[in-house]
């Protein structure tokens, strides 16, 4: 069943869906516009000192729900696999520091070599920095990536696939994000949602839409009801499982972008009341 | 097991591989390039004398493998359903006259609707136009497409669902094409691939590759060897079901068009024998 989206205390938005403002300037702005769930993308830290940063979250009373992004784990080159390994131990120190309980992997790829070899190079990455992740109280979400990012970006294209590697990892400190922009095309999508619930690895939910057409790769994504993705009905699989975390808006948009970024909010609060 | 390729024996060229070519251009260039298989694209023949392209198929002793393509049959708008059933009992015509014994079909989708709704009706489009196939003695192959295409192209996005709507119309006359191109990430493709084969549905094989970066939703595809599929591999598993069809060379490609098709060619055939 579908219901009504009445307030914004579910809504969450990615430091990328508004990527002109800097850190300060979201967590600002999100909260004077009643927003107070954040995701933070590693981009906006850069060189920013953090408990600065964790203390104007605190005096905004935004709730950071994940850091993003670990992961790229794959390589053919074990020298670039130890990197990825040193960065996403650097990521959870980040998350620990933002208060982040949550860093969201894109699992990467590497075209020299099979799905499947860089799938074995996935796991063994998220063992390797799992204790760390624990000890530091950071769970770790698997996020599927659509099968258009195959190439480069995630050797893992289908929630069924997260759901295996999760179970595989048996830990409470590893499940999967969600997002309906990878996943929308996926006839066993409710199910596997189901079937995530059940193993209590339905970590995050990540939303915006499908455009059509889609004109680039990574950077025409649409605000929720500019696209053919029905995101209310996959919002109500989520819900229907007990899942009671936020709704996470997280557009990546060369258009969006450009535009004021006051008035951008605005759009995808309404966007998020009628929309989603 | 894979066996190298020793001659061009199984070669066929999609006449959309070398777009600038007119119909004549196509038989006779690859005819004298010493291939000998060629799947015929609709856009060649617009207003063009079927009679005389047969003849000119015949004389330069083409095998035609395939018409590409019919399909589109989703739409909200009943009259725009109707008008995709009488331009497929028309590409039957021509496949019919041009003496193709195929007809790939590029299924649909209408963003308006859910993928079920379009895939209902991609199945009741096949049904309608199924009896003047199998009197014509002309087959028609599903194609799934990348998941990258669903919002417009084709709600039918992996082999599995293919194969089941395969089984379902349960018809020798309707079986699925396989291209690399749209199914090189599924992780199920391999038992995919011998279920379709079991169920004698395994109709065609298209290759190309898929480039990183792609740059363009459909005509940036890669020439054997140019991207990360491992096709020799997905070659093996559909020759190890038996399938003694043609391989079929199949790329939308603004850089490859822009080239001299001549040299092209020799490309071609150079990359056929060392990388597919």
């Amino acid at each position: 069943m579908i219901t009504a989206i009445k307030d914004f205390s579910k809504l969450c938005l990615h430091t990328m869906t508004t990527r002109p403002w800097t850190i300060e300037e979201c967590i600002r702005n999100y909260s004077e516009a009643g927003i107070h769930g954040i995701t933070i993308w590693r981009n906006a830290i850069e060189n920013v000192n953090l408990k600065r940063v964790k203390t104007l979250l605190d005096d905004s009373g935004m709730d950071v729900v994940s850091l993003c992004r670990g992961g790229f784990f794959p390589s053919v080159n074990a020298m670039k696999r130890q990197a990825a390994i040193d960065d996403n131990l650097f990521a959870i120190e980040q998350a620990e520091a933002l208060g982040a309980p949550l860093i969201v992997l894109v699992c990467g790829a590497d075209k020299e070599q099979s799905l499947e070899k860089s799938r074995d190079q996935i796991h063994e990455g998220i063992l390797r920095i799992l204790p760390t992740a624990q000890q530091a109280g950071v769970k770790l979400a698997i996020e599927p990536l659509h099968p258009m990012y195959a190439g480069d970006r995630s050797a893992i294209n289908t929630i069924k696939q997260a759901n295996d590697m999760a179970e595989q990892i048996n830990s409470p400190w590893t499940g999967v994000a969600v997002d309906v922009y990878h996943l929308w095309w996926d006839p066993e999508l409710r199910e596997e949602i189901d079937r995530c619930a059940l193993n209590r690895h339905l970590f995050a939910f990540h939303i915006c839409d499908w455009k059509v057409p889609t004109i680039d790769f990574l950077n025409d994504r649409g605000l929720m009801g500019e696209g053919c993705i029905n995101i209310p009905v996959i919002r109500s699989w989520i819900e229907s499982t007990g899942f009671t975390g936020y709704n996470e808006v997280e557009i990546f948009s060369n258009i969006h972008w450009g535009e004021d970024q006051f008035a951008y909010i605005g759009k995808i609060k309404q966007a998020y009341l009628t929309k989603t």
